[in-house]
């Protein structure tokens, strides 16, 4: 959503900053936001199949896939603790920091584009970037596929999920298996209820703290599906936080699109799980969701939110939590002979 | 048991060192090894019920219970590659290194002690080491009682799980209710419906090997329900192994008894699922199980093993490993304002 869809936003919830009836609550937030889907949504190029999914969970908790061993996909993307890591930045390889917060991976299938700064357009792409970074997961696609190889019992599924391919053992493909698996990491939340017709499933609070999001003009970079992860937007938009928040030396979009426009552009967070994954923001240095809240009601919209209307917020936000999908623990394939050892090293 | 016992059993198996008919090797086996229960072991002081085992699960994949969130239980004992982590040692706090190689969790409670050298006399007592070691876990329990003590969620879990006591939150009881869990991680395996009378669970090579496994004399040390875990012998009973396989820097149980007949002795380790979790020995620097086994029938036996031996008794071998048990991945608390921050400082 560009700044001009945004201030048309904005003003409209100027203009209905009287209070509204539940009736025209609801069918104000179906204009704005949309339940999530009650099925696993269809990926581009991408055909999502049980063994896909199966693999895709396979290779998503497996710490192979890092050169040391030590991290998989789920260290930071933790299923058990609402699909991030709950620390300002994720520790890495060597102990290294990672340069931003680590974001959900639940209901990121529906984002626009991954990242703080969109610069991968899904999941699959998103997939085979913290694998090879440095300070992340320290390996390379090489390396990935060697260790893939080296087990029997993994050629065999990636034959089971890419059934048409010659040889199906590749990093897109090992991408792409992750992506199918990610795409069933959905979690339905009272707010999906309400929309889709349960009054009983929000309190008034809850209620009013929706109402306030919208005429705050909040909706206006968080709506749609995940309430948010579908826009850029300056952080500072009306008010620049301080370093302590936004950090001078993180540009944000300008690194992907190179320019001055986006500097200090991010993706507005999607929304869903919020309360689950503490700490805030792309620095990862707001602990408390009302903070952030507040923080957000100054720098993005110039407005001085009272305690009573962060609360009630905050109480909309943990409408947003959702039932995650059980997950069985995956039983993975052994190494062989052949299996590259894994290294601690820092290169 | 002791080297009394040790060498009575060898000469036993030199006398019976010609072919055996079917009857009588299982019959020998009986006598030697023991299945795995259908159900889950008693412990001692500590009466499992289904409360304490969830609670116990969320524990051992709970990453907060390390002073940084990076490290759960299941990190160095991973349930999805064999209760262990495949490293040589493992990397823990602040990237360094541990001591020794990480033993499997799987069956674990089936050992006599815990430890390579048996420091610890049951699971719960296990517990308690990791998460205090400086180059594992590097927390301390007034850390772990206050980041439990934070989440409501936990706090109803430890009631639910110690419900006669006034106040059920304490590491003694973190400890318990991870030994539960991990009382519940048993694998049987084709060796055990051999042993139970099914004659088709096991093929003519595995049998020679286990015929092997008892005439050499592997079975003097390595027996019993978990084939080891229940006893100590020097490594290098008969010949020392080099300093590559047996660093002279780890004296093994003469750090816990202080005794000079206890220099480089260990527990004799548990072989179930035992290809599943190379590398081999205390200082995990040999990654082959054939020649872990060759190593063994040097070291302790004065045997030269040859290629088609070692082959059948690794044969055997992967009788051992048994289909682990479903787990599903916990949900587990989320953090609240009093959660201690995670800190990757190194002390």
């Amino acid at each position: 959503m560009k700044l001009r869809t945004l201030l048309f936003s904005t003003s409209l919830a100027v203009i209905a900053a009287q209070a509204v009836s539940a009736d025209e609550l609801r069918e104000w937030a179906e204009e704005t936001f949309k339940p999530l889907p009650s099925t696993i949504p269809a990926l581009a190029n991408n055909p999502v199949t049980p063994e896909k999914i199966d693999l895709g969970k396979a290779l998503f908790f497996d710490p192979r896939m890092s050169a040391s061993g030590v991290f998989s996909c789920n260290s930071c993307h933790n299923l058990a603790t609402g699909g991030d890591d709950n620390m300002p930045v994720s520790i890495g390889h060597g102990w290294q920091k990672g340069p931003r917060n680590s974001p959900t991976v639940l209901n990121a299938v529906f984002n626009t584009a991954q990242f703080w700064d969109g610069r991968a357009p899904d999941l699959a792409e998103q997939a085979k970037g913290p694998v090879q970074a440095g300070v992340e997961m320290a390996n390379t696609p090489d390396n990935v596929l060697a260790t893939l190889n080296s087990m029997p019992q993994y050629q065999e599924w990636f034959k089971a999920s890419f059934p048409e391919e010659e040889d199906p053992v590749t990093f897109d493909n090992f991408a792409k298996a992750i992506e199918a698996f990610e795409a069933t990491l959905i979690t339905p939340a009272p707010f999906d209820a309400w929309l889709n017709g349960d009054d009983n499933a929000m309190n008034a609070d809850q209620l009013a703290g929706l109402e306030l999001f919208m005429e705050k003009g909040c909706a206006a970079c968080h709506n749609g599906v995940n309430l948010g992860g579908n826009g850029y937007y300056p952080f500072g938009l009306i008010e620049k936080p301080g370093a302590d928040i936004l950090p001078v030396g993180d540009k944000g979009r300008f690194a992907v699109t190179e320019t001055v426009d986006d500097e200090y552009v991010f993706r507005a967070s999607p929304l869903r799980n919020i309360d689950q994954t503490a700490p805030y923001f792309h620095s990862g240095l707001v602990w408390d969701l009302k903070v952030a809240v507040q923080i957000m009601g100054e720098s993005q919209l110039g407005e001085d939110l009272s305690d009573e209307e962060a609360d009630k917020i905050v109480a909309f936000l943990g409408t947003l939590t959702g039932t995650m999908p059980q997950v069985v623990y995956p039983v993975l394939p052994v190494e062989t002979a052949t299996t590259p050892r894994p290294t601690g090293e820092v290169q």
